[in-house]
């Protein structure tokens, strides 16, 4: 058994779910691995990750909209120094959560047919984010 | 260290709790591992897993009643195609979290008195799920 | 590759994010790898573990604000024989997660600047809990 590591970069445009399945595919390809273990790590707090629908684009607009609902932009809340948008912002990553570990069968991730993996930007303004990888097999 | 790998059916008859501790454990003890990482990966965007009492029935109805609050059916909702369901139910997957990862100490799992493995059912119709397990371990 | 494991135990002085960073990885530390994966785990359905901002004390007065809210103590819930507060902790524990991740690059966590590890309790009175450590690697 052996391990590989890579920090991931990912820049967004603003608020919103950005596909990263395809970059975390290709890498973990490269590792020429037949079975393993591949765990992401968002190293933010105002951005995470999840599995979701691929297929229609309004899967994440609702999603967008929902993590707005439950965790709304609010005058009450104490954390205001860094503007309207990072508090929620940091109320939507424990919402979401910020790691994922996906098991590697039969050289393959074992995402189902319809999942995707997406790093979920929750701040208004475009960021550069690092995605932590690290992939564990044989 | 090695590692092992299954993919779990799971029948569902429709919305609500189901637990998989005990196959999900037999299965570990059967590769006979002392010490080591367990992976749950459930492999659909509508269903998820989680951690829960394993005692009182009572729990795993408030919760049920409680994912339908927090992400209610709504004629708002963009995605609808699949029915009124289906859009919450995406919700719920990632409201709750499609993966879980837990230690093997002492040939067992390190899960508390009170914990059980469920996967939450978020669809009304019954479906066949695929939780996808991962253990490495020695 | 190795193993290492350890049950850490966290007192709390009721509601709220304790941190346990330092402690962690301490531990981490005293392990010698360079490479690895560590896995905490929450032995228990009414506290979890969050990566949240280890800065300004506000954003974890207004992230106990919010579970509060979106998990709010009610007469409706039919679980109640452990008291008011039993119930939505359960709640808030599902909504946080009890399991956390976190690749090991270079003999540090791959924790970002801002990013700290917490229990979160959710019940009230004083509580000791155990969270499971496991970590692999080189």
């Amino acid at each position: 058994m052996r391990q590989a590591v890579r920090i991931l970069d990912v820049p967004t445009p603003g608020q919103g779910l950005h596909e990263i399945t395809a970059e975390v595919a290709a890498w973990v390809g490269e590792q020429e691995m037949t079975t393993g273990l591949l765990t992401l790590f968002c190293r933010h707090t105002s951005a995470s990750l999840v599995i979701q629908e691929n297929a229609d684009p309004a899967v994440r607009a609702d999603l967008q909209d929902w993590v707005a609902q439950v965790a709304p932009e609010s005058r009450n809340w104490r954390h205001q120094d860094e503007g309207p948008d990072d508090l929620p912002a940091h109320l939507r990553s424990v919402l979401t959560g910020v790691q994922l570990s996906i098991p590697l069968i039969g050289r393959r991730l074992a995402l189902g047919t319809w999942q995707g993996i997406y790093l979920f930007e929750h701040r208004k303004r475009p960021h550069r984010r690092e995605v932590a990888l690290h992939l564990l097999g044989a």
